[in-house]
């Protein structure tokens, strides 16, 4: 027997990786890790100021979607740090046509140093 | 004396970009433009079925953001279609980075045809 549609919206590939992706916040966690940031402070710190709850939501969702792997660090307190997966770093095409895109149709922007 | 601070959030390339087109619609806009269609009730059709509110939000946004053009295919009733300008084109290397991540991470994933 065929499972159902396994699709949020539609088989689009866009639409899939919208449906994982698709919002102000999660792609820019992406880009942290990226730039050797791991721990929840670190992210909570960058410059365009993730709210908390938005930052362990996805968190979650990054993790569940195979995208990040979480491990703890320390036992007492228990403290997770987090990195992308291979699965996450082949978001890098993703991430550096956005920066061309960017760079050329956004006067001013700049790329953080690592 | 230097203008403000002209970023939503803060100067990131991907930042920016986000600013724009991080949401789970927009992008799926620009993708049927792509594929030709030009009119409202065509990209309210697609499969993604999106909400006509939105829809007419999402056009209003690409537009200001010199992304789509808006022009009158018929005067009584007035009706408008709409086409991707070259800054809009230019999107096309974020879309395709999205579809080869999708095409290898999301099993099933199809590529509409034109």
């Amino acid at each position: 027997m065929m499972t159902s549609q396994p699709f949020e919206r539609s088989p689009c590939p866009i639409a899939n990786v919208l449906d994982l992706f698709g919002d102000k916040w999660t792609l820019l966690v992406v880009r942290d890790l990226l730039l050797d940031k791991t721990r929840y402070g670190e992210f909570a710190q960058s410059k365009e100021a993730i709210p908390t709850n938005i930052l362990s939501d996805r968190l979650k969702k990054l993790e569940q979607a195979g995208v990040v792997e979480k491990k703890a660090y320390c036992d007492k307190p228990l403290r997770f740090e987090y990195e992308l997966t291979g699965k996450g770093r082949e978001l890098v095409p993703v991430l550096d046509a956005m920066v061309d895109w960017a760079k050329k149709h956004v006067p001013g922007s700049t790329v953080f140093p690592r």
